[in-house]
């Protein structure tokens, strides 16, 4: 649904001014009432506005129509991201696999001794390793890791549909959330499919 | 936005007749075409009708506002499942490791001899088992399975969010979809947090 310009202003003055009358709101527009008639009538309809019998029209704060879709597309990274779990290159793969347990997350970040993005752990890294009948705790996770450039990585700034496309065209669950620095990118974040999911959940829960 | 019972029924004359013009509108529901022209005027605005000039009005095919949130509120699990990959409840750890990477999945479903779940093997549970420095050729699934009855099924019929709130809930990749039969729980699917992400994706791009 689009609203048109006039509506659009109804909008922003029931917003600060409500409760408001329809004499009101013309006034304020330098319009008859007779004039607003109709864009009032589509207005609450469409449950932007509500009106009450002698107080006047309010803002519902529905995100009414496809308002919704319009929402979504604009979402970015950063109002969904996860706070990242990062390990350094020289760390055990044992190590690693605890870290995974303990902080509860399905990727590992790998970085170097300064702090910048070196790598990325899945759980499928991590079994296809402890399958080897090594000892885990001697093999360090750089050599097991997905290394750089062959890492998807989204920035903060980023569409959050951009990074889901990211995930499902990748096949992979997480995604690093960097920051460009000058020798490398620093992981401030991680976007996964259960922010997704949570943000599927939440369309409709309307707590987004 | 709700639509009155009489916007409801201009929308379908207009599916199953359009294009067609306001007057014949009105006869069909013997009103006047100034009665009608409100009601019109609403329904093209809000996008699930369209006019043009000396054709009449047709019907978008639009979804218009919130019916997204209507129609994602009514998503069946069996529009989106995957197919399950399970495992019968004597195969090793070892082949339950490949067989999820053979697939690529994530969860793996244990099955008895009569085809039945009995449990549920994650990536996580595979990483602990291998862990343990054993001849993982050796180790049954069933030894390292989370078993019924603490796994969260769903059915083909369920309601897509619900199932989506469960894996957020219970913090999982995956749930199982099943049918009742006599003597157990037959496995006919499977629904994940990628078909969530997809879903996610699918409503903007207007493809579902």
């Amino acid at each position: 649904m689009e609203l048109s310009d006039r509506q659009e202003q109804i909008i922003e003055i029931v917003k600060e001014n409500g409760p408001i009358t329809g004499e009101n709101i013309a006034d304020r527009l330098s319009l008859t009432r007779a004039t607003l008639r109709p864009d009032l009538a589509i207005l609450t309809m469409a449950g932007f506005l509500d009106a009450r019998p002698r107080v006047g029209y309010f803002y519902t704060g529905k995100t009414g129509s496809e308002l919704l879709t319009e929402k979504l597309k604009k979402f970015k990274v950063k109002e969904f991201q996860s706070i990242p779990v990062v390990v350094t290159e020289d760390v055990s793969v044992y190590d690693a696999i605890t870290t995974m347990f303990l902080e509860d997350v399905g990727t590992l970040f790998v970085v170097n001794n300064q702090s910048y993005l070196v790598g990325v752990l899945s759980r499928k890294d991590l079994i296809r390793a402890s399958m080897g009948n090594q000892d885990l705790s001697e093999i360090p996770v750089h050599i097991i890791m997905t290394r750089m450039p062959n890492i998807t990585v989204c920035t903060k700034e980023d569409l959050l549909l951009e990074a889901a496309q990211q995930l499902i065209e990748k096949q992979i669950d997480s995604l690093p959330v960097v920051q460009e620095k000058e020798n490398g990118l620093e992981v401030v974040g991680r976007i996964t499919k259960t922010n997704m999911t949570k943000v599927l959940v939440g369309l409709v829960r309307d707590d987004l």
